[in-house]
């Protein structure tokens, strides 16, 4: 952390900082400028947590320099993670796919969805039992009868299930159908359930707030690994910005910021990242380009009759010409040795 | 709902639209531009939710244009609503105060902060027991503990107390010791804890998520009042944006447009709202000029040694002053008739 | 400037920056942490803009601490600045208000709307001559011509007049007409404009830009001060936000913000900062409050007719109403030693 | 347009609606919903915009519905636009590439630079004469001086060369020196300058400002091509957003959109995009297979000697690699049939 003081603070104003600084344990060392004095503070990154003197007199202001995050950090573990999830691989360097409705409506839609999912190539089935939904009246999913059309689906089919937990008293209960949890936008965090999905036996996709800054959403994940769980998977998925063209705006530079920051590995859903069906083939194809460790894309059987997210589901035709151009081109990038992996 | 369809679509896709609105029994009314056809679908509203067909050929886009909320509109109760807390009302056009420490520390720390508040004028102690922190390193709170320590300080100076409920887990327990349950801003959306607190006996506060749309916030109480639960007091409490100078942009209009919109009582807490405890005065005056039914703000015996939140909290002094001006603007705004209660 | 070394840098990398710095005319300080080093830069503020080290090996950030700006800052001048147009003094203390219609729209309309602002007890009057429009196809502006109803509605009324310069060629010619040139948000960082605004003979309101950082913002009152006019006027106008319900998001903490890091005056735009004319009065009312120098009001003799920004203008019984509501709000302030005038 | 009337207004709300839409020259149809009414607005585009019925009694909102563009809109001119610069094609499903420092800062860093350009395989030299600057005290441009520079490196190496015009004064002699003019981001909506690069006799190519809507930034292209110039080139560039690892939040859906509504080519700058060197290359590769037709980077013979934007600025070896890694991805694409061209 570093101190800056306003110009021309009163040495008796440095002095009652120092005295703050080290009442907590933590040293300071004074670097006087041209202008302005400030202060560095060294010691335990913790205590610096409870350190608070912006309420000093002559302070201007504190910034903090060092993470506040450290099992998800690059530092502590430079090679990237690899996660095992029945035999599929995430991180390694090949592309997975995760697709599906945006709900699970009827054991019909999902059966029907399942094997257009298989088709085209993916090893992941998507598909919401528990919905969070901004209003009251929208449908709020199956629940367990959702879990069981799911695991159904991928028992006929092979493909491995993630579907949502919305709430530490269905973590259980999801966790025995699944394979996946997904910790949706909304909960990011929802730091109680962060730390039950921390606590279980199964893989996590942890999808970035939808204002969560890429600081916020990494000590997410850290919430997760301090209680025992390593094996998380970041999702991009869009964030809040002023433009209105698109639901949200895609920031596919999260993902090399996260091979940047940290060793997990990192998917990007398109389908919600631009609420329109029409940008998920472009904003796919970047997010392989860019080094993403796979995609998650909204499909439905009949995206007019779907009960959510209609606009932004792909038909199941242009999911097989999706997934045909990613495989393609991921194909093309690791061949070639363009793939990006790391970012140094 | 108004559905506009692209320049130049066909009749056919025209007739395809109006067969997907009929399906989801609601009627369509087509309507020829001079460049584009929009068509106005007409019917129940919760039907309407379900429908969705930009994927349609043709369909530029479809824009909702009727609230989806219903309970906690001005149109369904075209009156404000008063809350009583224990004969302290909200929303009657007195200006009502919360004020206390980001968290509950100590017993002491409690006690002492307690007379203080009290000795200033304000109604109500707030403090956190459950924390909710961005790290997982951060302090978390003293729990149960600190709920009693609350309790016991709002025995001994008649303050009434308000506390967040974190999880639906600790709601029962919350309730047991406060008159008020606080929804944090970053559980706006835990619609499972939204519908726990929609059941309760007690007063909830609900705070507006860091980047929720005035929209979604009333979208959320709109899940608390389904439940049962009338007595809701919405609180303004900053929104994300580009500028780094504040910790949160304060929206003020916020104020006037929940009193437009919406029969609730709004209050506003220029602590978070801005992060800095300069800027607390001028922003708490700004508030009650703007209407607001109350304040909220954070005030801590020692500002420098807070656990939480430190560079935003008041010393006792600057709280005192500040109490002491919003209550002569507040009488004031009433004596000359100049308070603004309502917006038609 | 502090620049933060990554995690375990090696000594030749630090080495490196030291190098650069001195290159540059300044001189470093190490800082060894328990985790990373720092290294604290010391000098010319000046020499500093040019000191790029970021892609230097090892280098994780650096953080700019010192502000970019000198002569606007409260620093430089600790005192508020007071500025006199012909005996109207902005920034004493005493409310002043600029009202008027978006555009000059014919002589008729602006000798109208001159009248009401008169009755109403605004000491400026304000319309567009020089309309910048979103699209090429809408209403541009009267030009020179507006200008002269402008400066004839002046005569007759006794108001001062503020108008907008859009570009360098016409300067001088608005210069001719006006008492306050005005730089509109989508010119704040329209450099060259600047310095020009900052040669003339005039005062200047410089509204804020719609995107723009408080830092940006005073950085863009530098340039015009450091060509030689000191006679500026903050303006906040609304920011761009996710928030859609209004047009922009007022962020009246800017009024505290400018009040403690500059010396100048500041004063609001309700009408623009919202762009619904409901909200004008609680808006005008809450700027007040929070300490603002003046306000700046769109009203039209007829809304429903306003060649543009209907939506935001007020009737002229609202402004009335207004102008009378915030009179009386600004004397009780000043009466009861409420006024806040500054933020140390 | 479309005016949604407030639920239970009066029909003689109604009925004034009509008349002052009537009075525009246009027509309304009523429409009745379950809830409310809304009144469908026919008739000519211009004069739509003059419509402000917002402050009539009983109307709740209005939404505009066709776009306010038109020449630089896909349904006007359903082919993509193919721009010939003395040879060299933008939008033929070619990828181009403009490389360069961001200033010219001497006769020899252009000249290095303009080599290293050169062998990298870039068609187009980048650099700024004329800078535009948040500090009046930062590197402002070596001016004329800079523009004989560039284009002495332009005839050396044969390489276009590109560089912003920031005022309507200089535009005839940048336009002396250079093959494409550059309208910036602080000038996107600077509307004069539009205009007279409009009038010019050179492709311009137009970044996105940093808070400007998709619909905005079209608006802008419209400016210039309702002046007689055809040639435009849209350059995404990073918007402003809450996050502040990055500078800006690269919008790369932006390229999609633009593809969908408009027939103009679009690059991108991954440079300004991210302000951070590490990120050029992955998001380069993203633009690409998102169907860009072109890049634009920044690149510093030696990037920690660089007068400005040091941070973004790669060296001559990591400018290389980028090069061959994109022309390489490209030419598969195309050769694969993956390229994506239009968004029908």
């Amino acid at each position: 952390m570093v101190i800056i003081m306003r110009a021309g603070a009163a040495e008796s104003s440095i002095q009652e900082v120092i005295r703050a600084i080290e009442y907590n344990g933590l040293s300071g060392k004074v670097m006087e400028g041209e202008f302005q004095t400030i202060i560095g503070v060294i010691g335990d990154r913790e205590k610096m947590c409870c350190l608070n003197v912006e309420s000093l007199e002559g302070v201007e202001k504190a910034v903090s320099i060092s993470k506040s995050y450290k099992l998800v950090s690059r530092e502590y573990h430079p090679q990237p993670t690899v996660i095992d999830i029945g035999g599929i691989k995430i991180g390694d360097g090949n592309l997975v796919a995760i697709a599906g409705p945006c709900a699970v409506e009827s054991k019909e839609q999902i059966m029907q969805a399942a094997d257009i999912v298989k088709s085209g190539g993916a090893q992941f089935l998507r598909g919401g039992a528990y919905k969070p939904r901004t209003s009251p009246y929208s449908f709020q999913g199956l629940e367990e009868l959702g879990l069981k059309y799911l695991a159904e689906a991928g028992e006929r089919t092979g493909l491995k299930i993630v579907s949502e937990v919305t709430e530490v008293e269905n973590v259980n209960k999801v966790a025995e159908y699944v394979d996946v949890l997904q910790i949706g936008a909304r909960n990011m965090q929802n730091f109680r359930l962060l730390k039950e999905v921390g606590r279980q036996n199964k893989p996590v996709l942890l999808k970035r707030g939808i204002s969560a800054t890429i600081d916020e959403w990494l000590n997410a994940a850290e919430y997760i690994m301090s209680e025992g769980n390593e094996r998380i998977i970041l999702c991009e998925r869009g964030i809040r910005s002023y433009e209105e063209y698109t639901r949200n705006t895609l920031d596919l530079s999260a993902v090399a910021a996260v091979k940047h920051l940290s060793h997990l590995p990192i998917i990007v859903d398109p389908s919600h990242g631009t609420g329109k069906w029409r940008m998920v083939k472009p904003m796919a194809f970047a997010a392989v380009a860019a080094g993403a460790d796979g995609l998650m894309m909204e499909m439905h059987p009949d995206p007019a009759k779907a009960l959510s997210d209609g606009p932004q589901s792909l038909t199941p035709e242009h999911y097989r010409d999706i997934m045909d151009g990613v495989s393609r081109l991921a194909a093309f990038l690791q061949e070639s040795g363009l793939a990006i992996r790391d970012i140094g």
